[in-house]
């Protein structure tokens, strides 16, 4: 596909999205219904008891996909008008994948204040609100804040949504060479918004040693010109407290999970890394190494985030059936406990007998992965206590 | 209809708007074309001119329909989220009237300058603003700064949609009696929002003897406790000074324009008025006066809210097609000219022959009405040079 094409598909289209009625209107009855006076009593229901918006809208089942257009795909910071596309794509995408209504919110604004102030009074509309293309460190402050204030879940999937992909397909990376995530060692590369939720993915998940990089090189807590997320990040990572530069981190590595940019991982590099090593390379659309590279120089399972080969780490394994299984159970956010959940949910959809170094992660069109990783992740939500109140008033009532 | 239908119909609908992704996503050549790769060249296209969004992307038929929730319908300040039934209702009306995509967002703020920090930023996602059922004299405040801040139309509909829809009533009643609106007297009894949006209409329109009153009698400029709206209007109607109630302005009027009360208008007050009154007792459900008792005191035109008589004054005549007269022209506002002309091409829909006492609007199924106000809003909307600058940009490009 060329620019041509794209350009051709979005205008012929004429926008990706629109709001459907489910409710016709051709006479006076029907006004009645839907409009005054019909309106009157869900309004008093909901006045007298607020759970009952879900019973009477659409609200439980409306996500707002909120950006300010900082950080878009690998364009950068285009702005939020020019970011819709993408956010009427994310539309789409919630809507084919998981039956969730998301709309999409490009706000004029990049600072981190008014975009949490703004975003805060969201939540009589939305049930959840799914992060998108938010700069880092602005991201962190933003998506925290957010999570504090909110009693719906926040979820920035720039960060998250790769996470858990990456975590799913690490698992099954490890399961094929035998090792356990508690005994690899693995290197990140990139220290930006996916690249810190991965490596504290990662520990929350039991991995020991974990190394962060960033073009300055190891993340260290004495290392000058880190951000703060950065810093905090170092504090809980690299437990051998290295210093020095990718190259001298990947040293016996069982893994490299590359969200950096093309080329950052010369192919010299692999042959530092343990035996068999694992090479995710994510940088999009040109990876941190070529499949074929990789291969050359000793990797043993190579993934990238491109889908013209197998093994693609993608966030669309993840969001639709993540923010399905919150919904379902009202949760009030999406916790460490139900992102592990999405991760195993989706590893384990690839069968012992399916795995394999070219299929580590199921195609994002397998039917079953929505609902899957819903099911894992509503138990998880559940379990971890974030859904629990919302059932317990209910078993009340 | 009673509360029961109301709330089984709401919840066998399980909300009345869902987002629809116009978007089949079954393979990944779709999922390329609606997502990743396939927006970076929207994305690029809009970034470099940001008026390729309307090409592009839904939002140039995208208007936000937003309410704090605190003067909803009759029921007065039931919040954001017990409001929700309501705007899902206006965006039905949108969809099924107009074509029109209309979002609703309730905001979890009653404080003006919060809504108004808050609407600013939605700009690039909307190229229009429906504020509803925010009170008075809040709304004033909050459509006001609005209006000067943001380049796409702001329009409070509980002011401006009946404003319009009284307008249009009232030229084809004044026609039927004989009298011109420059000649006529008009009291407004109701000074909310509502009430001060009709004055300030007529005298837009050439009336030049309109009264209006509150609980508290008639405006006047040295009457203690009216608000800084009211104190406004005061100044600019009434232009024979005089104070007092209700009764003493209605002597020798020629209308009475009621936003009030059930029960406002006693029938020995109709007696005060010029022969033929027009009396629109717009209160809603219960009218200021009703029907019977209006002919019975002398009436000779008499409107209400109500859908099951003739003459019902309703907002659904006119937000369709201004805002779909305004979206169609790019419109940056809309603006008093607009209105007229929309109140004007209302009136002019009830042919000559058909008009008649119990016929002065015509009914808001009647296939024609949206597209004729929405040409005559947009012919005022270049005429009037809110439209044009777009234009102009585009004959240039």
């Amino acid at each position: 596909m060329n620019d041509e094409e794209a350009l051709e598909y979005h205008e012929r289209l004429g926008g990706k999205i629109e709001i459907k009625s489910k409710a016709r209107i051709t006479d006076s009855a029907e006004l009645s219904l839907a409009y005054t006076p019909g309106v009157s009593a869900p309004c008093k229901a909901i006045a007298s008891e607020p759970e009952a918006v879900g019973r009477y809208t659409a609200r439980n089942n409306m996500v707002a996909i909120v950006t300010d257009g900082s950080a878009v795909l690998g364009l950068g910071n285009i702005g939020p008008r020019a970011s819709l596309p993408v956010m009427e794509g994310k539309s789409v995408l919630f809507k084919e994948f998981a039956d969730i209504n998301g709309y999409p919110l490009a706000l004029d604004t990049q600072n981190p204040e008014r975009l949490v102030n703004t975003i805060k009074l969201l939540e009589p509309t939305f049930a959840g609100i799914n992060l998108e293309d938010i700069g880092s460190p602005h991201c962190f402050e933003v998506e925290d804040k957010l999570e504090r204030a909110l009693n719906v879940p926040v979820f920035h999937d720039d960060q998250h949504g790769t996470a858990v992909a990456v975590l799913a397909g690490l698992l099954n990376a490890l399961e094929l060479i035998g090792k356990d995530l508690s005994r690899a060692k693995v290197v990140v590369n990139g220290a930006g918004a996916a690249g810190i939720a991965i490596s504290k993915l990662l520990l929350e998940t039991g991995a020991r040693d974990v190394i962060a990089c960033d073009k300055i090189g190891v993340l260290h807590p004495d290392e000058k010109g880190l951000n703060k997320p950065q810093t905090q990040l170092a504090e809980s990572i690299n437990r051998e407290g290295i210093r020095g530069n990718l190259n001298q981190a990947l040293s016996g590595a069982d893994a490299f999970v590359g969200v950096s940019a093309a080329g950052a991982l010369p192919p010299e590099y692999v042959e530092n890394m343990a035996d068999d090593p694992i090479i995710f390379a994510l940088a999009n659309p040109k990876p941190e190494i070529s499949r074929e590279k990789a291969f050359a120089a000793g990797g043993k399972i190579v993934a990238t985030g491109r889908s013209d080969h197998g093994n693609q780490i993608n966030n669309l394994l993840v969001f639709p059936g993540i923010f399905r299984g919150a919904l379902d159970v009202k949760a009030k956010k999406i916790n460490s406990e139900m992102k592990i959940a999405a991760a195993r949910a989706i590893s384990d959809l690839v069968a012992e007998e399916q795995l394999d170094e070219e299929y580590i992660v199921p195609d994002p069109f397998e039917p079953e992965l929505v609902s899957k990783v819903a099911e894992a992740v509503s138990a998880a939500a559940v379990d971890s206590g974030v859904a629990e109140p919302e059932l317990k008033r209910k078993r009340e009532a």
